[in-house]
């Protein structure tokens, strides 16, 4: 006999199917007992009156087989129920459970720590399962959305013999005789191959920041969505290509993650442009509205992108803002710089967190070289970087997408740890 | 003006167009010069016949916009070409070359090691190039395939405290205070991710090996295909599995890389059933029809897979085999045992060449904590992995594919590097 998922029950009515999942409640009401079970597509309410099944006996969280037959029942949820034949148990799950997972109101008093300690069993709560569906899916629109406008997926190593921004926050790693370093970005790797040939490029991998800072934003490996794009204009075509791709995530996520979406109390507007202000002026409209003054004077600091983006939330009805124009030395050596020490470097900001950062880089040998020099950089330790570069390099640019900022700032959550599955973070190494 | 791409001149004829690509060849024949340009999508042929247009000081390779007029013309490649109006550097190339990258047969005298250490320039060469397509095909049909039929992709972490298989070939990382290593396989945490509830999951991701080999079939990071199931019957389900979805890379490489498979001369043969072969009577084979003799009993050598596949092609006219019924010895501590020793554990050889190992794995807490112990580890150092497995865990089992080796067996590469775009081996780090 074939499974049969739960999405599928309702249209097997009438029919003896066979369910497998997981006993995601038990409730035993004497004469009349509910074995509420869970698959991966849902959970579904099955019904035991045949008193010669002892159900006695099971335990919650057990993998099990049901054979029933599936009914319409108006009172149980979603208007069908199973009437069990049978129950096999596959195999028994031994308690105590770590904590409740099958009633959100009681996984709010769960800590994180204690959820990631347990994270498999966490992610058989339906509400913390859907957070990675919803992941999934952001991965699966931003790869489609870019080949179909002909960029190609590329792998790129992780392991590296020097940094992309100077050799800081580096972890080290034993390569046999030699020491290397994991990637801190594909940054230098997508440029080479636009200067491949093959002119549009993505990734999708990990990425390694052995930054201290223990905090709800950051964690130390992380999934970045990067793209570049060769034979460009300036870095407006890297913005409009990241509007039209962040376009086609949001509708793919209100197409194919509605229930998901749904849990989370969460409805993704429609938008259609998104507004870019200056660093420079982003500063003053912090300290003019909200009387603050940053302490650094190329950058925003995470108080500063709250603020600029609850001005921007007001006044154009927005969560997104791109800010640009930002200072040559708060940028890597590498992007293009514009008039008057700025660059065509730029960030977007998503409801009061950077999501993105980008640029045009720089495409001429010679420029990037001094300005290489100018960092107090040496270019013969970069010289498997700088070499395409004498090979008709064309103007490019592009950015990088942090897969869990986002995912965490779509499902408005509290802890970025809470949209990464296995997260690395200052002291956490398991599981 | 707008771009044109070379793959749509051909829709463009009569008509005023820009190109924007490299110049692949100069042919200056006195009073009628051609310019090849090549851009991501091909190569077209261009004409200058407007003696003011002055080519004496191109460089080929040199990033070019050409203007003209898009015409048929039967003697050029294709039917068509461009008579050019108006040339503009965009960025000049620097000589030397490195080497020549316009005509297949001069790059077949290019060692391996010198084409990657030149490897972005080397990939300007159209052939080398379409591995890459090739690649990213197969990884795009991977993900498709399987997410189609319910699998749900993940990204687990590449830090991990404790080996998977024991702790041996793994590459430290300084990670802050503590020592942790690169992940050799998401082994544990498929697993893990079947009984968190997804039931059906797959990675694409890369994974860490510091064997000490520097053989043509070994590089030390490569790119897994991972995919892990729960509710199985036994290991055939995992087979039937990746038969439907070789069939589906298979079908979708003909579709979608018919111009790639072109020029590396390969046909991709259509194909039903894949053979199966007990280890045990792969052994005999070998030594009865080839007189060879194994040193090893648990596995197969380099040489025995390729003498298995020379036997399978002549006896079944199958490039691929499955090798079944692995001792324990030679197989995971987590592999599912049958009977007598053996394991429901297989390996799938294609053209000579191991390219995917998988099993059912075992589900019982019990049974997986008393195979730890008999394989000499120590189960109190992989709780992190072991709790799901008290809360019911389904029958499973799965497999990974090695992506650079299946791209090297369909494109019949000599090399494994050939398959990587930036490969990590025993002496290599860079570029």
């Amino acid at each position: 006999m074939n499974r049969t998922l739960v999405s599928e029950v309702k249209h097997h009515i009438g029919e003896n199917i066979m369910l497998q999942g997981w006993i995601h409640q038990i409730r035993p009401l004497g004469k009349i007992n509910f074995v509420i079970l869970r698959d991966r597509t849902g959970i579904v309410q099955t019904i035991v009156l045949d008193p010669k099944i002892d159900i006695s006996g099971l335990e919650r969280e057990s993998a099990i087989t049901i054979y029933g037959k599936a009914k319409t029942e108006k009172q149980a949820p979603g208007g069908f129920e199973v009437e069990v034949t049978g129950i096999e148990v596959i195999e028994k799950a031994i308690p105590p459970l770590p904590f409740e997972i099958n009633r959100a109101t009681e996984l709010t008093n769960v800590k994180i720590d204690t959820i990631l300690d347990h994270r498999p069993f966490s992610l058989r709560n339906p509400e913390l399962a859907s957070i990675f569906r919803v992941q999934a899916e952001i991965v699966r629109a931003f790869a489609d959305f870019l080949r179909a406008d002909g960029f190609l997926q590329m792998h790129t190593s992780k392991i590296i013999s020097a940094g992309t921004e100077g050799g800081t926050n580096l972890f080290p790693i034993q390569y046999f005789e030699q020491t290397a370093y994991l990637a801190q970005s594909p940054q230098f790797y997508k440029q080479m191959m636009v200067g491949a040939g093959y002119e549009r490029v993505f990734e999708i991998g990990f990425v390694y920041r052995a930054e201290d800072h223990a905090t709800s934003r950051h964690i130390n490996e992380y999934l970045s969505l990067d793209f570049e794009m060769g034979f460009i204009e300036s870095e407006q075509d890297v913005i409009n290509q990241e509007i039209k791709l962040l376009k086609y995530i949001f509708a793919s996520l209100r197409k194919n993650c509605e229930a998901e979406l749904k849990l989370h109390k969460v409805e993704l507007p429609e938008f259609e442009m998104i507004p870019q202000i200056r660093l420079a002026d982003a500063i003053k409209i912090i300290k003019e509205k909200f009387g603050k003054n940053l302490e650094i004077e190329n950058d925003l600091d995470p108080e500063g992108e709250r603020l600029i983006c609850e001005y921007t939330q007001k006044e154009f009805n927005s969560d997104f803002v791109y800010i640009t124009h930002y200072p040559a030395s708060g940028r890597p050596f590498y992007t293009m710089p514009t008039e008057a020490g700025l660059t065509k470097g730029f960030d977007l900001l998503y409801k009061g967190l950077e999501v993105t950062t980008g640029s045009q880089r720089i495409n001429n040998y010679e420029m990037l070289v001094d300005n290489m020099k100018k960092f107090g950089l040496e270019p013969e330790n970069f010289e498997f970087y700088l070499e395409i570069f004498k090979f008709g390099m064309p103007p490019h640019g592009g950015l990088a997408i942090g897969t869990e900022r986002l995912t965490q700032q779509i499902l408005n959550l509290k802890n970025i740890r809470e949209a990464s599955l296995f997260p690395r973070d200052r002291y956490r190494l398991t599981p």
